[in-house]
């Protein structure tokens, strides 16, 4: 996706340790102008597939999700981080090693919110490592539901997220896949 | 919004301790036809009034105020919860005391993302104790930004928030205010 990837280019920073800092329109500032392009993206990706849920993570992929699912006409569901007050009853979950959080945590989801007919697709913002959407994946199998596919806004490729997932035959698109970056500021894409 | 009440009483459950679930509809299932209502409604309530930018917290706020941004044509900020690895550089910060996950926690915005000219609109799911909101007009403040308005989905208001922000000359608006409800299931809204 080019405007995504100019967009990159022009606003992303890549900080110390590895990381592609995309705050000022993506993960804490919000364009949700570029939001809603890359909800049609995914939609033009993902139109020959039955989707009747999207699932994501919070937080980072709420607002992704969300902006997306009205091209989809479908819920949105977020497994949540931490056990609050307000998850009562059955849930399914999952262990996730955050890179970025350098911790181990549990994700869940009601088990109210996820079916065993439900084609379900499993929305992003990074794939990495593949930890968190891998979690994502086993609570979606744990409900016995189907995964429509994965959509990811920005995948690192010269991680093991992205091969692991087409591996298991996962029907994965990213919008922009980056081939290599490093501590000079250097980043290449991938055709 | 009677559409919000109406659906309050239908889907909402009430949870022993004082717990309005909501979360087949808004915070963890999210019926975005509904937070497309929602968004369209905050844009009617506030149309009178200069908003730059839409401030929220992770995790629940965030799909609403980016629903909600599309009809005020602004980006949206969501202060995060835990200081990240994509956290760096200065931040404004204020303590926040959850009633929902029983702890005191930090909110921050990275001073990138609220400069002095802007006019932000507080965006939140809940009312009660105004904690949340409180912070969030704390970090504006310390920003030297002004706030345009409070929107709030749900207000509780036998609990003290909405008055507190009332007495300190907020332009608070919430589309369903709940005046009581009981552990028997009985809820009355505010007229």
């Amino acid at each position: 996706m080019q405007l995504l990837k100019d967009r990159i280019l022009k606003d992303g920073n890549i900080a110390p340790g590895g990381v592609l800092k995309v705050d000022s329109f993506l993960n804490h500032q919000v364009d949700v102008s570029l939001l809603n392009e890359i909800g049609k993206e995914f939609k033009r990706l993902f139109s020959d597939v039955k989707v009747d849920k999207i699932l994501t993570i919070e937080a980072s992929g709420i607002g992704i999700a969300c902006i997306a699912a009205q091209y989809f006409d479908v819920p949105v569901v977020f497994a949540k981080k931490a056990k609050s007050k307000n998850i009562e009853g059955g849930v399914f979950s999952s262990k996730i090693q955050s890179f970025t959080y350098g911790k181990t945590y549990d994700v869940m989801v009601s088990v109210k919110f996820l079916k065993p007919d439900e084609n379900v697709l499993v929305i992003d913002d990074f794939l990495a490592s593949g930890k968190a959407v891998l979690g994502l994946i086993d609570i979606v199998e744990q409900a016995g539901a189907k995964i429509a596919g994965v959509g990811i806004v920005i995948e690192k490729s010269f991680q093991d997220g992205g091969r692991v997932l087409r591996e298991k035959g996962i029907n994965l698109k990213s919008l922009a896949v980056i081939k290599s970056m490093d501590d000079d500021g250097n980043l290449e894409f991938e055709d």
